[in-house]
């Protein structure tokens, strides 16, 4: 009899998905990671523009996090130019345009460079479309394009009051098959915007999600993020989701309440990052579950803890 | 007892020894491929400049010849930007670059590459320092740079007179020591003033080639280069070579004697390169064996036929 394992679906995009990917790797389970296709900064921005690709650098780092090759091959797909003509482009996401360029195909590139990472699992972008993402802020102002949303050039201390994918995109078909055998999807933690959300707006995500089986867990961020998610607590993290996701649907809300050590959270004043609180009692009509305990890395970044968070998932599917 | 492989070296350069080292890869020899470091045009003359690195242009081709990676790893090495700001750029040269800039040596990046290419032997660079080749013309005129003798923007009607590194350089120590280990040293084929010479203009080379025990060989050019080996035909080239590597050092001489039909001679008219004749009675006072045969490839372009020349290497290897 064939032995059945579990398929996990963790939705992020970015760097904050990275600690969820890295320690779910080193357990037998299906592992997809679904990544949002907003990008629009940096080396991203010139291959888009140039090769009129999607973009490389969000899958970049869901396939370094889940690659099994020797170190080597993961420091070249992260490396990036310091100098010259080549200066801010990234290795990876250069690797990956050519490969699409080879293969003709944004999707055959990304399984391509998987190989090449030997990655367990697979990375989906969440849509095969082309789109840019827009916000609109509390004041009115429209802000276009992903990069300005992430690296604020507008009064950061303003609210994001909805954001949209422009045109509207609709899902990568192997992204809804994977949301309905999963059986469990995690989102997050990343920049909420930037990053998770805009898998959110493509257009069959969040009904497939809903209409899922699966135990629906979000990690909630550490720290908030200046210009998206500026003095945020953990209920403004869940109910912003909520309005994209739908109420009801999340099962478990994971909360860090270890706070890091002054130290630590001080490096983070330069950009305006404060530490995620959250107030139990905010929650008392929400359906879901609430688990809170020790989720932070000892030291270095404000970052989880990815053994401790692969070993939290593993229980919550076998529960 | 230990099985003592039979090592050769092949000095060449470019694309010129791909032929050589593809057919040699699949015996069981040690291989050493000594290669130019002059190369300063297109993607290699960028990174040269930017990066200070030598010219990754001249080893990839080796690389790539001596490769047993699955054929999507050596594609990527081969692969070249045609649009936007990368145009021009190669992969391959690329991820050269970053290794070097990554472990802070060109020579460990080499061997790196060669690690993810999976090479069979080596791949070494006549010299590890950083020099322009100059030719003078029949007519006086000075050229700079490996380009501007490889795709010649002087008349190319007129005679390269001599060549030299600017500055002088020394030899790679691990190119002497792979030479004086040498059961066999192969020269060529390929350009002979921009990518063979190159190597014998490295001080050492030359002196340690005379000093092996090695039989040496020379395989001739199968086209003429308009602007380097103009209407040359093989005592041209044999003569040229001898004027840098001394005189009865070469103990064979390899001439193909099939000329290709003429349809694939006509497709070289363009670059006005001619068929590389010889006559015997040329060279009845040379002290070298002449070896002739069919060594072309059947069709395409007008290359010689890797595995013909491997098993005569080996043959010479052994007689």
């Amino acid at each position: 009899m064939k032995n059945k394992r579990s398929s996990i679906v963790v939705i992020g995009g970015g760097t904050g998905i990275f600690a969820v990917l890295s320690g779910l790797k080193k357990y037998s389970v299906n592992l997809s990671a679904i990544v949002s296709m907003a990008d629009d900064g940096g080396s991203t921005k010139i291959l888009r523009e140039e090769f009129g690709i999607l973009p490389p650098g969000s899958v970049r780092p869901a396939l370094i996090a889940l690659s099994n090759s020797e170190k080597l091959v993961a420091d070249l797909f992260n490396y990036r130019f310091s100098q010259g003509s080549l200066e801010g482009h990234n290795l990876g996401n250069l690797l990956i345009a050519a490969l699409a360029e080879m293969s003709g195909s944004f999707e055959k590139a990304i399984i391509q460079a998987g190989h090449l990472l030997n990655i367990k699992g697979e990375v989906l972008p969440s849509t095969l479309d082309n789109a840019r993402l827009a916000a609109k802020l509390e004041d009115g102002e429209i802000i276009k394009g992903e990069t300005n949303i992430d690296i604020p050039r507008h009064n950061g201390s303003l609210k994001i009051k909805k954001i949209w994918l422009n045109p509207p995109c609709l899902a990568n078909p192997r992204v809804l098959q994977s949301i309905l055998k999963a059986n469990i999807i995690v989102i997050g933690p990343g920049d909420l915007f930037s990053s998770i959300i805009p898998n959110l707006l493509v257009k069959g995500v969040p009904e497939t999600i809903k209409k899922s089986k699966a135990k629906k867990v979000f990690i909630c961020n550490l720290m908030t993020k200046f210009g998206e998610t500026t003095n945020f607590d953990g209920f403004d993290f869940v109910q912003t989701l909520e309005n994209y996701l739908g109420e009801n649907v999340l099962d478990f809300i994971i909360f860090n309440n270890k706070k890091p050590l002054p130290e630590r959270i001080k490096k983070y004043e330069k950009e305006r990052a404060t530490f995620v609180e959250y107030r139990k009692a905010d929650f008392k009509n929400k359906r879901f579950k609430i688990i809170k305990g020790n989720f932070l890395r000892p030291e270095g970044l404000i970052r989880h803890n990815s053994d401790k968070l692969a070993k939290l998932i593993l229980r919550l599917l076998r529960d």
